[in-house]
């Protein structure tokens, strides 16, 4: 064990802050080997598709350096485990590989404890990674199972599918600006730790055309829906649920960083996705239409609204 | 399709530059959702386990910024298939998260130009990923599957086994010295694209008792294997194959990167472990014997020889 202050020995680091991380859950997920051999074994369910996503958080970029080290690890892996719910597959481990920069046995103690607060909710176990030194970056990967061999892709959607969006467009971006303006707890949440629809998820399984995770903004991911599935969609924007007040630039439901779910679906399955959002405790709207034309079109109350489509851009 | 010197957008640049890495690999490795949607959907063939490693490659740590783009490429990758093979697996698919900081469409030629020479050696799909924006770092997950559901772990060494390495020792740091000389070309190759031994990893599979493959350094990996099984080692240093020459220091056999195997196994199978170096055309030595001391300890013609066994050292 190294002392604080100590440099501090990659073996020694990964055995005391990333080796027992929900490691009781090995075995319900099928986890053979986890963290510590060359790779994670891990064996699959019969029958089932394993579902996998990468995603890369950055300091500075994808959350401030100076938050809670806890707070930064519950988003890096929940923006992953994001992308499987979306596909309607349940998440059962994750990796990570992290470059850290001389962190301090504080700092790592706290990053641990947000890495376990998502393991325990998820019932997911960490079974391995990388870590490396250099300014701070996060890439987790995370693999899920579908129920029946089923999935919900992005190109999916059939010409008249409803729309729909869980919970309220905005309240991640919103979150951030009383974040950057000093505010801390409980009204940062929605950035800080995106609150993830998993038993929605699950159930939309089967039952719905399309689905995506909003993380670039509600208009360019669902651009997304309809350019993989060759469609187009009209938008009611005095529909969609938002945390703004009565008047405010539409552009702010572009924002991104929602991990809320947008997905298509029949509208003969409306009353049971509306029990769904009942059962679940889940605010479900319907906001809008897919059509034939390949164009997505923003209305409010009919009258067409033209805004920049571009959510957040890497680039 | 974006111009020269225009910004890059994500979407097409990974369009572009990374959605059919290996597309023709995508069926035979039971790849039903590929690059593009919010997860890659895989279906493992039945009774087989999943193995999984994750490796991150930064830019002037782990490779030099003035490399190739291709090399950087196939040497980020190669890392990741390395410890899927050291598990006596076949690797399947991959994954690649990016950060890159503006570059320009002939280093993204360059880089896809590596990432398909890997892919097409070794039969894989690139599956999925992300791409950020910051300095230059490549996380690559690689999937494999073993053959009959058996893998070779870190942990399984037993007394007297004997202790074998592929290849020679050290070749890749006489590459990197090469490298940091200003030389280019065939003489770097061992560093700038290590050579996997995918014949032989797979063969070991069901013979031997454990296996490593070396990064960080001879001594300290055969360190983790005897750590890891509860064992200890003994190494004849006069019989590890090297390319330094009558007279060199020891320590340049533990300086890492070899991405050669060091493995243990039974006595019983030294006859069958020499048919399999003949029939893959790999050098294979053995080079020491496990005991139950629980220390690894080095000799050079009976003699014992104290060097630090610690190798490449991340923090």
């Amino acid at each position: 064990m190294f002392k604080d202050k100590e440099s501090l020995n990659e073996k020694q680091l990964i055995q005391e802050f990333f080796s027992d991380v929900g490691s009781a859950f090995l075995v319900d997920r099928g986890i053979i080997l986890g963290v510590g051999d060359d790779s994670a074994v891990v064996e699959p369910a019969n029958q089932e598709f394993s579902i996998l996503s990468s995603d890369t958080s950055i300091s500075d970029i994808h959350f401030f350096n100076d938050m809670n080290a806890s707070d930064i690890a519950y988003r890096s892996v929940a923006i992953s485990l994001s992308d499987i719910l979306a596909c309607g597959a349940e998440p059962s481990w994750f990796m990570l590989s992290i470059t850290l920069d001389s962190p301090s046995r504080e700092w790592l103690s706290d990053f641990k404890s947000g890495l376990k607060d998502i393991s325990s909710e998820f019932k997911i176990p960490l079974i391995g990674g990388d870590v490396t030194k250099g300014s701070l970056s996060i890439t987790v990967q995370a693999g899920g199972y579908s129920r029946n061999r089923r999935i919900i892709s992005r190109s999916g959607a059939q010409e008249e599918d409803l729309i729909f969006v869980t919970g309220k467009i905005g309240e991640s971006y919103a979150s951030l600006q009383q974040y950057s303006k000093g505010e801390r707890g409980s009204s940062c949440i929605a950035y800080t730790r995106p609150q993830l629809r998993t038993g929605v998820a699950l159930k939309l399984n089967g039952l719905v055309n399309s689905a995506i995770d909003i993380s670039d903004g509600l208009f360019q991911d669902l651009q997304e829906i309809c350019t993989m599935s060759n469609k187009g969609a009209k938008v009611n924007l005095e529909k969609v649920p938002h945390p703004f007040g009565k008047s405010f630039d539409y552009s702010l439901l572009n924002k991104g960083d929602d991990y809320e779910i947008c997905f298509t679906s029949p509208i003969d399955n409306r009353k049971e996705i509306l029990e769904i959002s009942k059962e679940e405790g889940v605010k479900i709207t319907e906001i809008g239409k897919i059509n034939n034309s390949n164009e997505l079109k923003l209305f409010n109350k009919r009258k067409e609204v033209v805004i920049d489509l571009e959510g957040y851009q890497h680039f």
